[in-house]
């Protein structure tokens, strides 16, 4: 294969000197995980007879990374964000490109388009075929147009393709495909699942850069703590984390949108969209839930604190705070290789549920309540999900993991796994006022008996706790990521004292 | 047909109670301009005998919203933005709806998609229909579900859809499309080119929400400015904008993605993309190229002020930044109805020129620079762009404007208009020292004896000026939008003085 030697020493990604700086050899370590998975498959396939190809000399890995995006039909860009498979396979940052791995060796070889002389005055000189082969440590770099002639040149026998589902989303990868791959024989099944079960499990190099974003992204809350305060809108708080996390952190993305939630709107669960646009203005008493993240070099962060705008807890809000805080420390206690997270979520709900008992919202049986699901009325989302390149990471459901549960709350569970090392989970707990939920409760001949609704009225317009660390399982339990006041005590304090840390 | 009564006191947008008011009049002002064009085009066509239908009753002018899109195969949306043309005609800003308008009245009927509960749990409980025709002041809005029946209830004869190709970026608008269209006559050639002619135009309200784009991103450009100093990254300075537009004037979305040059990346014109993400550490001594534009409700702003990161022009900075405000400033004072875009272009060439000739970068003939075309080596972008719901907004060429001119330098320009009231346009003369360009100039025997090539030697890491400014043509003259210090004395001064203005 006519590909240069590789450059592996000196080849990392830096956004400003304060920022972190990411060696390539984080791919380069993914690549040879991956590329070892499927060599132990193909052996498990060769000698069941079943193996695609006749050896796995000719197979290659390809993979189409992620395209510019428009608004409508004008030339106006997005800001290109990679997709994630290519970024975990290749590091690389720019659109329209392609990549393959030959799986017998692991060299990867990067295509990159040719870029005419007129879209170059505009975006400057393009970087060469043996610009990019350096800046990402790969063996070898090519034009797109130069795909169909190496890979004949190099024999290829089979191309492995991308296809899968993404179990939280429902929708398809995007498969590779370009003109002239007719001429080659292609199998779309095996990658999918070796890829996914790689990205489950993150390496060394891969946990540093989610340390980063989670570092950089608390102390963007924590920063906004001190600066929210009644009369401000939800927007202007969002606006404050991006700042803080992109002026500091290097984040131009964050992982997600924005949820500024506030007073009655922390009982939406995904508030921020475009149909409700962080547009409230905060009271003086209200609750804040604000769910933000920001995300370094693909690699992401989700993060929620729930406190109130004036600084100060009433005592309702003491009450449902606590009771998800108790249910949040009960699950990082808990949660270490070989915890069943089924069980976690089901402890979290058994603290929340106690909670509520002991102040009067409800009565009867704690064991009676978990049996007819009580906990998913105040708590209708999973306890988490996996994280990584996508926030909501893949691998929550797959061939190897327990399936999703039927019951009402688990069945919203982005995962059913047993914990294992370096996988990356959120531990996100809440308890929620959810008028449509509260009166289906209220309706239910089994749910109604535990409810005492003259207390839960007071409850009505109250909102939504929700408490969101991030944690990676080590060998004999958790290392936190995430880094913010979590106490009432700590929140009061945090927010009663000014900060020689709130400059911007 | 069975719509409601027009509800069209109230319905306003505002995000924020410092941000501007809009009222939903502004769309109903645009339906009515579209639906006279339309009326007046059906006339003609009856009396050449060809119109696609015998009547104008039953004639539907059927538009399909923007979509949600998501990062790759994951669940996580993009935050939405609108499609321009549906957002000029309705003003709606929630993802995946229809919009219709019965063509002889001009009343507009909006479908929204039916919310599953499951759904509703995650992003809020819906808005009803009723709800949504009172925020957007329609005269009916039902579920997309019941389009068809609707259509077919309103006895529909014609369905015009939106057609054409956008002359910046050669792509074809999204056409309505839903299964059952296949029942109904669809005529997709008459509505692009009207609906294009009412958006060249803008009314007194749209003018008002340009007005306020252009006043925060202007009051954000001057902040910046005081904020950057040497040794600070470009994307710091990015986010310092990006967040004024937000924070202080509630623009969640800018116009085009910021490009935050320095030193000699102000010599590439659409430099900060993902491939190169504004990551410079700005050196003492380096020009900053700023071409940042905030947007609000889909209303957009462009904006490029250029400036030494110290504070302090030195005379080469002066003498190159002079010839730029020299062709800005004659341009300002010549854009007025009847102007020709194409002459005014060339009126800027010929101040960049005059002002390098003088300071000996060039010799020779201006007449016979002019001739050559070497304008163009300095200036290979078009003088300005037409400015509205997208950025380089629609209209640009069409069949009633001239034809884009051929000549070098020319061809790029985005229009070649005769400019007449109510266009709005951006003003942004520049003089870039691009080695490509530089390079081919100097083995041209046209174009290199007008080239002094010892002095040029000396700007060859200089980079590039741009000024740019927004205007509306008036029935006198212009009304100049953008609000930045222009002349040296002025940037000198405001950049040493700091300011009360410059909290954050």
């Amino acid at each position: 294969m006519s590909v240069g030697a590789a450059a592996r020493t000196a080849p990392f990604y830096q956004l400003g000197k304060k920022c972190l700086g990411i060696s390539m050899e984080l791919h380069v370590a993914n690549r040879q995980r991956l590329c070892r998975r499927l060599q132990d498959k193909w052996k498990s396939l060769m000698s069941q007879n079943s193996a695609p190809a006749p050896s796995l000399s000719g197979v290659f890995v390809l993979l189409q990374g992620g395209s510019d995006t428009y608004r409508g039909d004008s030339d106006s860009a997005n800001v290109f964000r990679q997709e994630s498979f290519f970024h975990w396979t290749f590091g690389a940052l720019e659109p329209n490109w392609y990549g393959a791995i030959e799986v017998s060796t692991a060299r990867a070889i990067l295509f990159i388009p040719r870029v005419p002389d007129d879209v170059a005055l505009y975006d400057g000189r393009p970087a060469t075929p043996s610009e990019m082969l350096k800046k990402y440590a790969t063996e070898g770099c090519f034009y797109t147009d130069e795909l169909v002639k190496c890979l004949k040149q190099w024999n290829t026998t089979l191309l492995l393709t991308l296809r899968g589902m993404n179990t939280d989303s429902g929708r398809i990868t995007l498969e590779a495909s370009f003109p002239g791959i007719e001429n080659f024989k292609v199998d779309n099944e095996l990658l999918h699942p070796e890829i996914v079960q790689c990205r489950l499990y993150k390496t060394k190099m891969e946990l540093e850069v989610l340390r980063y974003a989670n570092r950089i992204s608390s102390a963007a809350h924590r920063h906004l703590m001190r600066c929210v305060k009644p009369g401000m809108h939800e927007f202007e708080a969002e606006s404050i984390f991006l700042h803080y996390c992109y002026f500091n952190g290097g984040m131009r993305h964050v992982a997600y949108t924005c949820i500024g939630a506030s007073g009655c709107n922390c009982a939406i669960l995904h508030y921020g969209h475009a149909g409700s646009p962080n547009e409230r203005v905060i009271q003086d008493g209200d609750m804040c839930l604000f769910d933000m993240g920001g995300e370094y070099y693909c690699y992401t962060s989700d993060i929620t604190c729930s406190y109130p705008a004036n600084g100060r807890f009433t005592n309702d809000q003491k009450i449902i705070y606590e009771a998800v805080l108790a249910a949040s420390r009960a699950v990082l206690n808990a949660a270490k290789p070989g915890a069943d997270w089924v069980k976690l979520h089901q402890l979290a709900e058994e603290k929340i549920l106690s909670n509520l008992i002991q102040a009067g919202l409800l009565r009867g049986s704690l064991e009676k309540m978990m049996e007819v699901r009580l906990g998913a009325v105040f708590m209708p989302h999973g306890l988490g999900h996996l994280m990584g390149c996508d926030v909501h990471d893949v691998g929550g459901y797959a061939s190897d993991s327990p399936p999703r549960p039927s019951a009402a709350g688990l069945r919203n569970l982005r995962t059913a796994r047993i914990l294992q090392p370096n996988m990356v989970i959120t531990v996100e707990p809440g308890c929620y006022f959810i008028d449509q939920l509260l009166d289906e409760a209220l309706q239910s001949p089994q749910l109604s008996p535990f409810l005492v609704s003259e207390v839960l009225q007071r409850f009505r317009n109250f909102g939504g706790v929700r408490i969101e660390d991030n944690i990676v399982i080590t060998e004999t339990g958790n290392e936190l990521l995430t880094d913010v006041p979590r106490t009432v005590e700590e929140i009061e304090q945090w927010m009663s004292s000014g900060g020689a840390e709130d400059r911007l």
